[in-house]
C-alpha cells in the first residue's frame, strides 16, 4: 500500500478544508481526529480524485504516512497543541516534520522547536489566513523557522496557496517562531481595518443617515476601486444580507458585543514589549473590550445625552471624505504593524524579508488589498524601510487624503460619534510627522519629581535641575 | 542597648528620606546598605533629635532591629528585591515583617508573600507616591496584604503620611499585593495626565502662540482654580525655570525624547489581560515609545509638510476651551484607571476599597488634585461604583465642559496637532456612553469569514449565518 504524502492532526472545518485543498492539488494526505464524527465528514465530503484517509488512532495515522513525516496541525493554540505533541513525538522518526497551522503564540513554537530538536524531529510555526473558504480554496500561509524542512514542503503550499499574478501567496517568512508573529500582526491589523470600517459605518448611517441600502451602494463603489479588498468587500455583502426572522436587514440585529480571540491582544503587548508604537491596533483591542460593556454603556448614555448630530450639508462629499480617510487610515494601521514586524525581527533574529510579507498578503488572507501593491513595490525600492510613510509614493497618496482625515476625525469629535480608530491614527501620523514633540515637558516634569534627568537638544550628556518653586 | 523600632534597607534618595521621615516622627530606625557612602551620608544628613544608625552588614543591621522585625525595602524592582530577600530571610524570626515599598510588579509580590508565609514570615507589597520630597515631607502610602502586619505598620503609617484635612494619606488597599496594584495604576494614571499636559501645553505653543510667560500665567491661574494638582502645579513651575546654559527658558532646550520605567506599561498590559478599557493611559505609554523614534520623526517632517495652524480668533475663549478640555480629559483618565482597580478587585479578590485609594490620592502623590475630592464624594454615596462616569454629580461636571473637549479635539485633529490623549479620553467617553455602537458589523465580519457566530438584539442564543456574496 502507498504511503501518504502528508498527515493531518485536527479536522475541524478549518483542517478539514485544508486537506481537501491538500488533496485537490494531487496530494495524498491522511487525516486524524479522535472524533469519529469528523472522520465521517471528511470521507463523505471528499471527490473520487481524492487521495485521502480518515484515522481514529495516531498509531493508524502515523504508519499511514511515508518519511521524512510531514505533519500539519490544526488544533486550538495553546494545551491543545502540547498534548498532541506529546501523544505524537513518541512515534515519529528522525527527520520528521511537524507543523503547526494554528494561531500559537510565537514563545510556544519557539519552545516546542527546541523540544522537538532535541528529538532530532523538525518542528514549524505556520500562519494560515483566509479563514474556512481561504483554507479550502486558497489561503496565504506564512511558514516559518526550519529553512530545510520549509523546501520539502514548499511545493505543496505554492500548490494550496492563494494566487495573485499567478505567485503564490506564501513565502519563508523568517526564522523561529517568524511564521507565527508575522500571522499574529496580519490580524492586529486586520483588528484595527475592522475597527475603522466600523467607524466608517457609524459616521455614515448616524453621521450622513445613510440606510443599509445605500450602505450596500458605498461599499459595493468603495470595493471597484482604490479601496478594493476582502473586508471591504464582505462589508458589501453584509449590507444586502436580509434577516431570517424579521423583515428588515440582518446586521441591524446583530448585538453590539465583539468577541475576540486573544491575538490583537498579543499583538498589543509584543508592540509595548520591544518598544514600538501601534495605537490603531491597540485601540481596535481596547474598543472591542469597551463594547462588552453594554449594560454600563446603556445606563450611562441616560446620563450623557448626546446633541443631535450635524448632518453635513453635502452628502456626496462626506462619503468621498469618510472613504479617503478610512483609506488613509487603513494605511496608517498597516505601517504600524509593518513597524512591528521590522523591529521584531531585529529583536529576535527572526530575518523577515518584508518585502515577502506584504507580497502573499495580496491575495488568499482576510487583510488582502490592492493598497498592498504600492508597500510591495516600496518595499521593492528599499526592502530596509523602517516605515512604509517614509516611502516617497506613499507620501504622494497621504498628502493627497490627509485633509479628508482630518475632517473626518473632527466631525466624529464635534458630533459625539466615538471616532477611536480614526482618531488615533491621524495621532499617530501627526506624532510620527513632527520634528519637536512637547515631550519636552514630560522629561521636564519627569526630572522635577522623580529626579529622572534629561537630555539637551544643544549638548551631550545627562542633566538634572533642583527645580524652583514659583510663588503662586 | 535599646533596638530599633523599623529598620531601611537601601538608602538611595528614595530609602534615605523616608527613613528620615519615619525618625522626624519619633521613630527609632536602623538603616542597611552595602554602600559605606551611603551610610555615611546617612549620618551626616540627619538631625541630633533623630534616633537612627546605619549598618553595612545584614547580621549587624537585623540584630538592631526590636521583634517582631519591621523592615522595610526601599530598592529597584525585580532581581535587587529577589536577591535582598535570599540574604535577610535566613537571620530573620518567626513573625517578622518585610515590607517591599517599592514598584513591584503585583505577581512578583503574590510569589514573595507565599515564600515569605513558608517561613512564617510575613511579606507585604506597599506602594509609596510623591517622589523624593514627598518621601521625606509626607508621601500617600499604600499598603496591602496581611491585615494583622498591616496594624502593626499603621500608626508608623499615618503619622509619616500627607495629611489632608487632619486625615492621613494612607489606608490598607486590599488583600495580597493590592498595594503594588494600586500604586501601578496610580503611575498609568500619571502617565495619561502628564501626556494630556503636554499636549495642552502643545496646542497653547503652536496653536495660540503663547510663550513661556504666557504659558506660566495659564498654568499658575489654572493651579489656583478646580484644576489645582500637582501636576498643573510643577508644570507652572517649569515655564519659569530659567535654563543656565543659554538665556532662554530649560523646558525649551530639552530633548523630546521621553523615558519611562515600566509600570505605565504594566498598566496597560494588565487592563488587556483582564478586559478593561483604559485608551488613555495606553496611549500615552505608547507616545513614549514613539518620541523616541526622533530620527524617523525628523524625516517624517520633511515628507509630510504640515499647513498652516489657524491660530484660534480669540485667544482667552481658546485658552480657556484647553483648560477644560484638559480638565475632562484628566477625569476620564481617572475613569478609566479606577475602572481596572474595580475589575482587578474581582478578578484577584483584592477588596480594594475604592473610597480610600481616592482618599489618600488627594495628598503626597504624584497624581493628587482636587478633582478627587470629587471621586472621594462619589464612592462615599455609593461604594461599588463601577465607573465614575455613573455618578450624576461627575455627569454635571462633564456635560458641562464637553463641548470644550470637543472643540479642542477637533481644533487638534483639523490643525495637525497630535492630540492622542485628548482623542482617545474623547472617543472612550462617546463609546462608553453610547447605547448601540457600530460593533454589530464587526461581530457580522467576524461570523462571515471565521465562523465565529453572533448574539442577536431580539432573541436569546447565538447564531451563525452563511453570508450571501453579492453581485458587484
Amino acid at each position: 500500500m502507498d504511503k501518504y504524502n502528508y498527515g493531518m492532526v485536527g479536522l475541524g472545518v478549518m483542517g478539514r478544508n485544508l486537506l481537501y485543498n491538500i488533496a485537490d492539488n494531487g496530494f495524498s494526505i491522511a487525516g486524524f481526529d479522535l472524533d469519529d464524527k469528523k472522520i465521517k465528514e471528511l470521507q463523505e465530503g471528499a471527490t473520487s480524485e481524492m487521495k485521502l484517509k480518515g484515522t481514529g488512532t495516531l498509531e493508524d495515522f502515523v504508519s499511514a504516512l511515508e518519511t521524512p513525516r510531514k505533519i500539519i496541525l490544526m488544533v486550538p493554540a495553546g494545551k491543545p497543541v502540547d498534548a498532541v505533541l506529546e501523544s505524537i513525538t513518541p512515534l515519529l522518526t528522525k527527520g520528521d516534520i511537524v507543523i503547526d497551522a494554528g494561531n500559537s503564540y510565537f514563545k510556544d513554537t519557539n519552545r516546542r522547536i527546541a523540544d522537538l530538536a532535541s528529538k532530532n524531529l523538525h518542528f514549524m510555526g505556520m500562519g494560515v489566513s483566509g479563514g474556512e473558504k481561504g483554507a479550502r480554496k486558497g489561503p496565504s500561509i506564512m511558514p516559518g523557522g526550519d529553512l530545510e524542512a520549509f523546501h520539502l514542503l514548499k511545493p505543496m503550499l505554492e500548490a494550496i496557496s492563494a494566487k495573485v499574478d499567478n505567485e503564490a501567496c506564501t513565502a519563508y517568512m523568517g526564522k523561529d517562531s517568524a511564521g507565527n508573529y508575522v500571522k499574529m500582526v496580519h490580524n492586529g491589523i486586520e483588528y484595527a481595518i475592522m475597527q475603522l470600517i466600523s467607524e466608517a459605518y457609524d459616521l455614515l448611517k448616524r453621521g450622513a443617515n445613510l440606510n443599509n441600502e445605500q450602505l450596500y451602494e458605498v461599499f459595493r463603489e468603495w470595493n471597484n476601486g482604490e479601496m478594493n479588498s476582502f473586508l471591504i468587500e464582505i462589508t458589501r455583502d453584509i449590507f444586502q444580507q436580509k434577516d431570517s426572522f424579521t423583515d428588515g436587514y440582518l446586521v441591524d440585529q446583530i448585538l453590539d458585543k465583539a468577541g475576540a480571540k486573544g491575538t490583537g491582544k498579543w499583538t498589543s503587548e509584543q508592540a509595548m514589549e520591544i518598544g514600538v508604537s501601534i495605537p490603531t491596533i491597540d485601540i481596535a483591542v481596547t474598543s472591542r473590550i469597551l463594547s462588552a460593556y453594554k449594560e454600563e454603556r446603556v445606563q450611562a448614555s441616560q446620563l450623557y445625552p448626546k446633541n443631535e448630530i450635524s448632518t453635513p450639508q453635502n452628502t456626496e462629499v462626506f462619503i468621498k471624505e469618510v472613504g479617503d480617510a478610512l483609506y488613509l487610515a487603513t494605511l496608517i494601521s498597516y505601517a504600524q504593524g509593518l513597524a512591528l514586524l521590522v523591529k521584531a525581527s531585529e529583536e529576535y533574529d527572526f530575518q523577515i524579508p518584508l518585502k515577502d510579507v506584504v507580497k502573499i498578503w495580496r491575495g488568499g488572507c482576510i487583510i488582502r488589498s490592492v493598497l498592498l501593491e504600492k508597500f510591495y513595490s516600496a518595499y521593492t525600492q528599499d526592502p530596509h524601510l523602517s516605515n512604509i510613510l517614509l516611502n516617497k509614493d506613499i507620501a504622494v497618496i497621504v498628502n493627497e487624503k490627509i485633509s479628508s482625515l482630518r475632517k473626518t476625525a473632527a466631525f466624529a469629535a464635534s458630533n459625539g460619534i466615538s471616532g477611536l480608530g480614526i482618531q488615533t491614527a491621524l495621532g499617530y501620523f501627526d506624532a510620527y510627522t513632527t520634528e519637536s514633540l512637547p515631550v519636552n515637558l514630560i522629561q521636564a516634569q519627569r526630572d522635577y519629581f522623580g529626579a529622572h534627568t534629561y537630555q539637551r537638544i544643544d549638548r551631550e550628556g545627562v542633566f538634572h535641575t533642583s527645580w524652583e518653586t514659583a510663588k503662586n
